[in-house]
C-alpha cells in the first residue's frame, strides 16, 4: 500500500488576527495584562476561524504500543508495564485518568501494538498492526508498510472523533529511546543531548542508552525521510499519533500536545506536513531533556513547566483550564466601553 | 482598640508527612514523575491533615480600596478604575469574575475602603474603613487604629466563610505601590527593586513611582514594625487580607495567593505570625517584578509562570484546577499493588 497523506492548508489569517488581537486589548484588564493567556486565546481563535471559540467534545487519545529495543534495556522498565498500564488507564485509576475525569475530557486508548490480547471493552480500540516492533537495533522497528498501516489508523480513527480538540497522550515501554532518535535524526541535533532517563534510569543506564541509541542512529543511516526514520525507530503508538495528528490538522482541531513523546509525533507530523505547528498547543516543558529541545525546534513554548515526567497525555490534561480558560475570556469578559471602565488615558 | 492577633500554631507532622510521601510514592508512576504536583498534593495534605485532602466551598476573596497616593501619578489608570472594576467584578465581566465561574469558586467582593458607595448586593460585602486612604508622601496612609480595624475586618469575615481554602484577590489603584514599599521594609530590599509598571508604566512613568516611592519610605522611616509598616504604606485592602490570612491560618485552611498585591498581605501576616506560611501556596510568579522578590524572599515556588499582571486573584483561579488535581491523585490513582502494575525492580 502506498498512503495517501492528506493536505494541510494554511489557516493563516491577518484579518482575523487583527479582530482577534483587538478584542482582546479591548477587555477590561491592561493591555497584555493576561500574559501568555493572551497568546493562547489568539491562537486559539486562529485555529477555530473565530473571535468567540468554544472548545468541543475534547478528545484525550492514548496510543499505546510495544518497543523490541526495550529488550536491549534502554528502559527502567519491564515491556509488560505497557499493557499493564494499559489496564490501569481502563480501569480509571491512572494518572492520566483521573485527569481526564476531572476535566470531562473523553478517553480513547488504542492498543496500537502492544504484546498482549486485550479484553475488548468501552474506552479501547484495538488497530494492532503487530505485538510490539522488531528491535530497531538489528533492523527497522517497522516496515514500511507496517509504518504507514499504522499512520492510516491514525488518520481513520481521528475521522471517526466527534470535538474540535483533540490532547495526545501514549504509553509504551522504550518510547523515549523512539522519541529521542527521531528528535536527533530529523532536527540533525546529538542524540546524546536528546535521550534522557526516560521512565527514571540511572547515570550508568542513562549511559547505555545513549550507547545503544546511538549504535541505531548509526545503522539506519539512510532513514532521513521522516516516514523512513519513523519506521526505522518506532513505534506503532507513535506513527498511530502522527496520523491522529494529520487528521486532525486537516480538520483544522486544536491539538494539544503532552510530553517528549507525543510531542516527537508531531515531529514528524510536521516535517511531512509544516502546517500541522499552526494547531498546537504545547501543553508542559517535561523534565525529559529532549523534550526542551524538541519544542524549541518546533518554536513551540509551553504553558506549564512543573517537572513532569509521566507521559499518558497526563500534561496535557493539566493544562486542560488553561485553554478553557483562554477562551472564556474571548467569550465572556466584558470591554472598557460594555462594562464602563475607564482606560489609561482617561482624565 | 488593640488588635489581639490569633495564635497560628506549627502544622509540621513528620509522621504525616511521611505517610503521604509513600502514599504518593506508591501511585503507578515513576517516583516523581509528576513533579511539582508531588510536592503540591505533599503541602495540601499537610494543611488539611489528611492523605485523603478535599477542597470544599473554595472561596475567591477580592478586597478592594483605593489609596491616596494614586494622586501622586503611581499608577497608569485612575482611582475611578478601582470602583467601577468592583462593579465589573460584579456584574461578571471582569477576568476574576469569568474564571471563578470556570471553576465553581464562590467569588465574594469586599469594598474595604473604596471611594464610592455601592449599592448593596448579593456577592459584595461593604467594610469600609474610609473612602480611600490617606497619601502616604504627606503622613501615614491609614491611621493604627484603622490599620487594626482593617486587619479585624479580615478575621471576622474569613470566620464567616465556609470551605477549607481561600484564594486571595484584590483591586486598587495605586496597590503596587503599597506593596513595593511594603516588600521593600519588611524585607529590606532597595524599593527600585521592588517597583515595577503595575498597571502598565512607561520608563518615565516608574521612574517618577520610584522617585516617590523613596521619599515616602524614607518619610516613614521609623515605620518598622510589620502593622506600623501596614499603616504607613496602606492599603485598607490589603490590612483586610492580613487579617482573613491570618484568621484562615488558624482555621488551617489553604490560602492560594494570586499576584504581588496579594502576595504583599501574605509578607505582612506571616511578619506578624510565620506559621502562616505553611498553609500558602503561591499560584503563580507574576511580571511584576517585585513579585519574583518576594515569592524568594518567602521561599515559595509559585505554580504558573504565564507573565501575568492582573491581579484581582485572577492568577489564582488560574492555578485553582492544579490544586485540584493534587488532591485527586492523592485519592484517585490507583497504587501499584492495587493495579498489578510491575515494578522498577521486577524481572
Amino acid at each position: 500500500m502506498t498512503l495517501e497523506l492528506p493536505d494541510i492548508d494554511s489557516i493563516d489569517d491577518p484579518a482575523l488576527a487583527a479582530r482577534l488581537q483587538h478584542a482582546i486589548d479591548n477587555k477590561t484588564k491592561p493591555v497584555g495584562a493576561l500574559g501568555r493567556l493572551e497568546g493562547l486565546a489568539l491562537r486559539l481563535g486562529t485555529i477555530l476561524g473565530t473571535t468567540a471559540p468554544t472548545l468541543e467534545s475534547p478528545q484525550m487519545l492514548v496510543c499505546a504500543g510495544d518497543h523490541g529495543l526495550a529488550a536491549r534495556g534502554v528502559s527502567a522498565y519491564p515491556s509488560d508495564v505497557t499493557w499493564q498500564m494499559v489496564e490501569n488507564f481502563l480501569a480509571g485509576g491512572a494518572a492520566v485518568s483521573v485527569l481526564a475525569r476531572q476535566h470531562g475530557l473523553k478517553l480513547t486508548v488504542v492498543d496500537c501494538g502492544v504484546r498482549h490480547a486485550f479484553a475488548p471493552r468501552d474506552g479501547l480500540l484495538v488497530r494492532k498492526i503487530a505485538p510490539g516492533t522488531a528491535d530497531a537495533s538489528v533492523g527497522p522497528a517497522m516496515s514500511l508498510a507496517q509504518c504507514e498501516e499504522a499512520v492510516g489508523n491514525g488518520v481513520a480513527l481521528m475521522r471517526e472523533m466527534p470535538g474540535n480538540v483533540v490532547l495526545l497522550g501514549e504509553m509504551g515501554i522504550g518510547n523515549s529511546s523512539a522519541a529521542a532518535m527521531l528528535l536527533a535524526r530529523l532536527s540533525g541535533q546529538d542524540i546524546d543531548a536528546c535521550t534522557g532517563a526516560g521512565t527514571g534510569l540511572d547515570a550508568a543506564g542513562r549511559a547505555h542508552k545513549r550507547k545503544v541509541l546511538r549504535g541505531v542512529l548509526e545503522l539506519h543511516a539512510d532513514a532521513t525521510h521522516p516516514l523512513a526514520a519513523l519506521a526505522a525507530f518506532g513505534g506503532f503508538e507513535i506513527a498511530t499519533l502522527v496520523g491522529a495528528v494529520l487528521q486532525a490538522s486537516r480538520e483544522r482541531r486544536v491539538i494539544v500536545l503532552d510530553g517528549f513523546i507525543a510531542s516527537a509525533a508531531v515531529l514528524v507530523a510536521q516535517a511531512l506536513r509544516p502546517n500541522v505547528l499552526q494547531r498546537c498547543v504545547a501543553a508542559h516543558e517535561s523534565a525529559e531533556p529532549g523534550h526542551r529541545l524538541l519544542l524549541h525546534y518546533l518554536s513551540l513554548q509551553p504553558l506549564l513547566q512543573l517537572d513532569l515526567r509521566l507521559g499518558e497525555g497526563s500534561g496535557a490534561a493539566l493544562a486542560w483550564p488553561l485553554l478553557e480558560s483562554a477562551c472564556r475570556i474571548l467569550r465572556e469578559m466584558a470591554s472598557f466601553e460594555s462594562a464602563g471602565v475607564s482606560r489609561q488615558d482617561s482624565p
